[in-house]
Formats: C-alpha cells, sequence, structure tokens
C-alpha cells in the first residue's frame, strides 16, 4: 500500500504541499479521485493545514489543525455540513480561548461538519469548586466539549489502497496530554472507496499512561441544506427518547420533523437510545429531505457509542440552521454527572477504545426508502419509549 | 478606482507582501504617497501583518492581525502614538490571554495608537454568577475591552481614488461570530489624502444575525509625546464632566491640565458629554502641547458617538505616560451597568451601525488656535456641568 | 568576539535559519562544535524556533519561543532531559492556555529540561477574590509558575568568544509586560566551552518599571533517566529539610534515595536550605546514579538563589519519571504566602537581579566521588536539621 507520511512530529517531518492522482501512482482509476494538502492563510484561518479528498463523486476535506475534524463536504452538486455564523474558517486554535464567556469559547471556533468533542471531557461547561485548607476556595471551569476540537496533528500520512478500488486513508494521530492528567492518542484512519457515496472514521483512542485512565468521545456531526430544510425528518430505532431540557419537552411530540429556517429559532437536544442488530451491535440513524430524495445517514455500532444525541438548531440561515446527529460513549451532561451514572469509558493501562462512525449520503428516493426499510426492521423490536419530560438516568430532572 | 485585494478568505485568497506608489499606477503626484505591507517576524509579532500608508507627510500603520487597529504613525518628525512598557509589538493575539490577570489579559497586547474596544462589551472587566439548578453556581468572565482588537481581518484591499487628489483607503472587515452569541460584521475603511495632516475612520457594524443583537464600541485614541507633556492641555466643548472614580475625582479641578511623566503616576477617568453642532451632530476634543504649537483632534459626530472618555495616566516614560481621547457608544462600565442606563446599542435584523472617526494633526500654532476657536464656538451652547464625584448615570456613585 | 543577531524586534531583524561551526570563523578546534537555529513544523510545535547547541562533548538546544528554556540535551551518550506525557513538544505557547483547568494550563506545555518559573509569580496557582463596592465577588486566577515559559524571545544571539577556548554563548532577551503590571526583562546568556561538561545561565531581570517591582524566579531543572533510576541518590549540603505537604511528609524518612519507575507512584516535593561557601556562598546539588558512575550537578549562588526544591516525580516510564532540582528565590508557595514571609524579590526602580545556575554532566566515579567530597565539605557546617512535617515559614502547617 503507498503510503505518503506527511507530518510526524516524532521524526521531525512535516511536508507543507502535498497532491496526489490515480496518475501520479500509475494506477487506471474508474474514477478521477485526488488527494490534496495545503496551509491555508488569512484571517483566523492562518497556518490551518487542510486535505481535501475527492474519491470521484464524494469530497470532502480534514483538518489536522483541528484535531482531525472534517470542515465540510460535497455529493454529487450536494453541499455536506452547514452554515455556522463562522464564516471565516477553519479557524487556527491559536485564535479560540476555550476558556471564553465561561467556558463556551469553543464556540468561537466551531463551524465543522465533524467536530469531536472530548477526550477529557466533553458536553456542557462546568465549574468545580475546591475549598482550600487555608478556608480559601478555588474555581475550575471545564469547558464545553473539551480541547481535543482544538489540538493539531502530530502525525499525519496518507495511503492508498494497493489493489482495486485503491482504497483512499488519511490516517492522524493527535495527543491530548499533560502531566498528572488524559495522555490519550487519537488515532484516527478516515478511509473512502474512489466512487462510493460513503467515508468511514476509525478512531483508536490509546490510553498512554501506565495506569487507567477516562475517556468521553462525541462525535458531533453536523448538517443543514439541503438535507435540512422545512419538513425534513429524523429517522432512526428508537428505543428511548428523552428531552435533554425544558426547551427540548416542548417539542417532544414532534421531534424528528425539522421546521424551515426561523431566526431566533429554539436550541433543542433529545438523548436517545437506539435499537441495533442483535448480532452485530450495529445501529443508524438519518436525516432525509421533505421530498425523501436525499439523506444522511450515520451507521455505528451501540457497542462502541451507546449513546446518541440529536440536536435541532433551527435558527436563521446565517445564525445556525443544522441538526446534529450525535453518536457517542456518554451523554454530554457535565462529566460528574456521567461518571456518577458510569457512562464515562475506562482505560485500563496501555489499554485502548476503538470508536467508529460512517457517513453515507443518498441521493435517490429508492436509497432513502430502503434505509428507512432498515431502520424500520430494527424498530421491530419494540416501539419507541418516550418520556416528555427529562428522566433520569439520561438528564438531569426538572 | 484601483482596488487590490490583499486578503479574502471567502475567496482562499491572501497575498504577504504588497508594495504601491503614484508611479506603479502611472500617476502624477504631488505627494510621494505610498502604501505597503508585510509579515513581521520574531517574538510576539511572529507572523503579524502590518501595512504602511505614507501619504507623503502623513505616515501610519494598520494592523490587519490586530482588528484593523493603528499601531503608529508619525506626521512632519512627530511620533503619533505613545510608549507602552510592551515593546515587542504589534502582539499577534495567539501571545493574548484575554482571560488571565481576572480578565484584564487585553493589556498584554496593548501599545497601540488605536485601539478599538467591544464589540460584544466593552469596558472594565466584570464577573457574572449564575446559581444553577443542582444548587452549584458558575461565574462567567467579561474581559476587560472585548475581543475586536485581537480579532485579524478575514478582508483587507487597498483603494486608490482614480481622481485627484487621489486618496488613498484601506478597508479591512472583521467578523465576531460564534453560535448562540454576538455576530457582527466590522467593515473599516480607514481613508487618508495624499498631503493631508488627516485620516478618517469609518467603520459600519453589520449585525449579520437574523435577529437583534447589541453593540458596544469604543476608540481607544492614545498619544503620549510630544503630544503629551507638562502643561498640555485637553481642550473640548465640554457639557457635562464626571470623574470615574476617587481617583479622578482628586483631580477634577484641573483635569484639562497634563502634568510631565512621574514614575507610578496615577490613572484618572473622566466621562464626558460634548457640546455638537446643533446642526450637524458633529463635536471635536484636542489634546494640544503646552507652547500651543502641536495638536492632536479628534473629530466625530455626537450622533454616532454619545459618549466620551478621557484616559489620563502620566505614568514615567517607559511605565506609560499616555492620555486617551475615547469617543465610543457607551462608557466603559462593566456592560449590565451600560445596558440598565440604555448606552447599549441595538442593531435590528440586518441592521447596521455607522461611527467615524478623524484624525487631524496640527503643527502649528495658528491650527491650534484655529481649533480653540471652533471649541470655543460650541462652548458658547452653555458652561460644563462639573460634577466634583461619580454620579449617576454616568458612574457608579461611591 | 564575533557576534550574530537572529532576532531583534526592536530593529526589524529575523533570520529564520542559521548555523555555524569554527571553520565558518576560521577558527582551528579541537572540539567540532556547532550552533544550528531552525524553526520547527508540524502539530503543536509549528513556529517554534530552536537553537542547537553541540559544544563537542555536551549538546544541548534552546527555545527562544519558550522563554529561553532548555529542551533536551546529550552528553557522550547520556540523554539530559526526562520523557513528559508531551511528546510533540516543544510546544508553541499559541496551543497552551495558562487559565485552563483553574491555572493548571502551563503543563500542557511542560516538557522542558529547564523551565523557569516566574517572573511576577511562580508556585501553585492560587485564586484571589475581591468584594466589589456593588456587592459583587471577581474571582482572579494566578496560574501555575506564571508566564515567562510561554513568552517568545524578543532579541537573539549567538556570540563565539575571539580566543581560546572559543566560549559560546547564546543571549536572549524575554519581556514580560504589560500596563499597570510588571514590566521586567529577562536577558539571559546561556554559555558554554567548547569540549565542557558544562554550560551556564545568567540571568539579568532588569526592571524597566520606573517604581519598584517584584520578582519571582524558580529553575525548574528536570532530569529523568538515565541520571534517575532505582536507586539513584540527591546529595547536597543540607542545612533544613521540609516537607511540602502530608505526600512528602511520608518520604522524608528516605527523601535522598530515589525508587524504580512506578505507575502511579508518588509526587513529593521537599523544600531545602542549603549550607554555602563562607566565601563566595556557592553552593550545589547533585542527582547521581546509582552506580555512583554518572551525576548532573547544579551549582548556583545561595545568596542569589536561597531557596531550593527537590520535586520527586517517580511515576511511569510515560507518565513522568522526573526529578526536579529547583533554585529559587523563594518556595513555589502561592505568591502571597511568600510575600508574607519576605521572599519576593524587589526591584528598585531600574533595578535588576541576576541569577547564575551552571549545569555540569559527570560521567564517571572519581567525578561523582569528587562532588560528594564537595558537598560533605560544605556539610561540616552542621548536621541537617530536618522537619517531619510541614513547618513555617517554608511551607503552610497542616
Amino acid at each position: 500500500m503507498p503510503s505518503f507520511i506527511l507530518a510526524d512530529v516524532a521524526h521531525d517531518l512535516w511536508i507543507e504541499d502535498f497532491a496526489i492522482t490515480p496518475a501520479d501512482l500509475r494506477l487506471s482509476a474508474t474514477h478521477p479521485w485526488s488527494v490534496r494538502k495545503r496551509v491555508l492563510h488569512g484571517g483566523r484561518r492562518e497556518g490551518v493545514e487542510l486535505i481535501v479528498v475527492d474519491n470521484g463523486v464524494l469530497c470532502f476535506s480534514i483538518i489536522p489543525t483541528r484535531g482531525m475534524g472534517l470542515w465540510k463536504g460535497q455529493y454529487r452538486g450536494d453541499r455536506i455540513g452547514w452554515d455556522s455564523p463562522i464564516t471565516d474558517g477553519p479557524v487556527h486554535p491559536a485564535f479560540v480561548n476555550l476558556m471564553s464567556t465561561g467556558g463556551l469559547g469553543w464556540l468561537e471556533g466551531f463551524d465543522e461538519l465533524l467536530a469531536r468533542a472530548g477526550l477529557e471531557s466533553n458536553g456542557a461547561p462546568y465549574e468545580v469548586k475546591t475549598e482550600n485548607p487555608d478556608g480559601s476556595a478555588s474555581h475550575t471551569t471545564h469547558g464545553l466539549h473539551g480541547k481535543i476540537a482544538n489540538i493539531p496533528a502530530r502525525y499525519l500520512a496518507v495511503h492508498v489502497g494497493e489493489d482495486p478500488p485503491h482504497e483512499i486513508t488519511i490516517e492522524g494521530h493527535v495527543d491530548e496530554a499533560r502531566l498528572f492528567g488524559t495522555h490519550i492518542r487519537m488515532m484516527t484512519r478516515i478511509s473512502t472507496t474512489p466512487g462510493s457515496n460513503r467515508l468511514v472514521i476509525r478512531d483508536e483512542f490509546v490510553n498512554l499512561k501506565e495506569t487507567p485512565s477516562e475517556l468521553e468521545i462525541l462525535y458531533h456531526w453536523n448538517f443543514g441544506p439541503p438535507f435540512l430544510e422545512e419538513g425534513s425528518r429524523f429517522v432512526a430505532p428508537i428505543q428511548t427518547l428523552v428531552p435533554r431540557n425544558k426547551d427540548a419537552q416542548e417539542a417532544i411530540g414532534h421531534f424528528e420533523v425539522y421546521r424551515g429556517p426561523e431566526p431566533g429559532g429554539p436550541e433543542q437536544v433529545f438523548f436517545l437510545e437506539l435499537h441495533a442488530g442483535a448480532g452485530d451491535g450495529r445501529t443508524l440513524a438519518m436525516l432525509r429531505n421533505h421530498a425523501g430524495d436525499k439523506g444522511v445517514v450515520m451507521r455505528f455500532s451501540k457497542a462502541q457509542l451507546p449513546a446518541f444525541s440529536l440536536w435541532k438548531r433551527t435558527g436563521g440561515r446565517r445564525e445556525g440552521y443544522v441538526t446534529g446527529l450525535e453518536p457517542s460513549t456518554n451523554y454530554p451532561n457535565p462529566k460528574p454527572f456521567e461518571k456518577a451514572r458510569n457512562r464515562v469509558v475506562s482505560l485500563t493501562e496501555g489499554g485502548s477504545y476503538v470508536a467508529e462512525t460512517t457517513l453515507e449520503i443518498l441521493a435517490t428516493r429508492p436509497e432513502v426508502a430502503a434505509v428507512e426499510e432498515e431502520v424500520e426492521a430494527l424498530q421491530a423490536q419494540g416501539a419507541p419509549r418516550v418520556h416528555r419530560k427529562p428522566v433520569e438516568p439520561f438528564a438531569e430532572e426538572v
């Protein structure tokens, strides 16, 4: 398998620009794929590295500088992603102060198709008060969604499968580490097959400590038009549905249907358990458009990612008209809440945790219908259990 | 009008070095003007972009990387600006932690002739305590003078007027934006006419949200020697004068006269209302030297910038011997204080707010005398109302 | 003395790459020394400047971007330094948020052989609560070990002595400055003689304010294997020994002997006063390996650096198996504690403070034995006074 290492701090290696096509490898290609890497300039994107992978029909960009998140994608003319109020991204972490606005600084850089939230913690910011021996107190703020989305990759490589269909893989390693703290290496492999409608993200989280460690990871996949529009629907094999708070509670009766863009529109988050295949534990969730001829599908294993959050933010088009399909190890509550409910992953000494998510893009009515049938088949395991207000152990009862 | 776009993140355009003179445009010029742009290196200025505009007699530098502030200027041999304790600037925002020292981090980068303060808030840092449903509390610090001075421009262009006198304009766009927060685009045009003693800064603040938004903007114009010296005077058509706090209160009787540099010297801030022209609402403020043969004049519209602060910090020469002439939408109190007194600008959906300040440099006695006459004419509307201690609604009463 | 200025922001000078050898200067050299400077790329080291000095037998790297700290060294095949959990360093300050994790953000960048802690304050983070006139409160966090290790040098030069043995000196200036705050320039000279086993760091801290200022400086010298191993010993002429807290208290009886790497192993800090030469005030401390044929020696003046901390952190090899030999002006308690005990340096107007530390590497049994004799000679001044628990005025009593 031809491999090209683009960055490796351990060996003092870094390549600013890179481009490869089948012709460069003397491969015959039914799909004119390419991989290109460069450094962006100007404004808050100054110095951000970007990799653009085009598999011939599906194109997407990866941001090594932002923890190997995905910036934007495109499939047969349809944009994959959303319009953040941030329009000068991808934003270099040097311009993001995670501690600003009471720990909400993460939002200063948030404009991605996929932003990972973790690894030491994810979810809402929270503050811990410590009483000191001398009677004074200290306050520690743990910011929204953790650090991983703002740490640049220490290692970056491009792999091309030797045999047809010549799968393309971008590998990246990101360390979240400090003395006396978390020391987890995320090794991600982002793959796509030329000509396909899907990309697979396989993350391995390796505990580099010699003692047990904790992990929280949430995949903040975000979609706007054309998949999101008035009448779009969320489709998934729901086992349990819980509104996160009062704002979501009001919409519980029609949570699966989307409104059109609405200036000042609501933010609503729902916590879900999904049914999964009995044999393989695999499950899925789809966002489909009103007509049912376009959709994005998220596939993953419930064994790896048992929690799922549906984030609806149907604000005005420029304010954030977006929905998040977010498989995760835990619900995005403050970590102490999750830990008390046994939803924080324990990594053994030298142990690791693997999580894989697949994004699939649908562009025809039959494709959408086929996924709806898949969901129905899983739903046959039992009707959704719908809670009309926040309940334990999913959310804080109000 | 010949235009040169130097940066535009929306179109992935960025030019590292740029220089233009009349000869490049085949223009005949009575004044040998030039515009040059480059990137600075070393220390805390690494990566800072700087534009130097020389109109033939007035020269000034613009810092796109620091929110289109002005770094330093020069006019007929006189320095315009001040000596900050920071002598390795202009400082890249990556080296400024706005949250440090209880929200005073802004000072780690403050060395400019003009630093804007805003846009979500400006003024003194303040902390908001929130009681959570579970009984815990969270504390959010809003830092001194907001974020805009530490956000790099997303768009940068140089325009040269087609017809004599070939006005030179530097245009820059800076976004202060985040999901669920402020989303204002500042579009600034900094202009000067070759051979003139003035520059005009016209800022348009566009609310890109589809819902109403709030704005605070303060123009922190700062001057040291030779305009500031022992016996220098502040000259303006004063309607109301209020000391900000006890420190200023003591000096209220001679607030308009400056002392020489004094190690450990005082900081005093005065809040003012100025008289303005009945027809056009325009007003002005001047700092003139002792002899009355040098001065800097700030001209603006009271309709746009109704508040004015005079900042006196007559410390030692290396500690900060400086005065600020600061027209603004609000007084630099914590935002909740200003909001309660209706001094926070409301931007309608898609609405915008324009503020223009003109800096004029005077180099002769007649020029200074002429401005003093202008001030006197406006002062004729009424004698200054001088409060000897902080009073509502300007400042917190003590 | 041939000098090469590599950076000088005051004169807009910066050189990206530099290399020099004796041949370049037409010097005959018994030791093939060299000095090289370059910029690192990739991950969190993007943009970090690094100088590698090789004196022929002793090699070490300096990080101008991280306050002129030392990154790593090597002597006759032995590594000098330690294995931090951070393995993608040296870390650019833009990726270090000193305010994160309740003021422990410093640890996000800590992987150095020598990191200075200071200058406004050093030691454990602490929070100051201020009651405001309006009844509200503000909290200011002062982060662990201050700012100096995360400020890039404003001036950088290489000097080579004209006469044999052609001493090599790297000079760097780092400013810690802000309006109304500290304004100290650290002028460091890091020197080594070709072929020698030592390097000398001479720092001058100049108060650029025109009023008195305060200074705290601690030299966080850190060593791992092969000097640190099971059975390694700390050797110094101890006058007073105090455990910092309960964790250290338990180990007081065998504080000078090191355990092997132990996953989850303890962190223990001891505060010491050392005996010093009656005439010159000079003293020393050594870490020697089990066999007594390798050692690192820290030499300094007790008059300059009266406090000494021994930091033992014998965790797993990848978690941080490391010990710190830390001469300093004060103990690394929160600054208010130190100030109340008169251990904060007062700098007069324009005054300065000099501190020099010498690192010496020993590679044979006789060298180690000779240093042990030196220590014994000083120890003859009196037996160590060992406190079995934290006592005033060194540490907070528990």
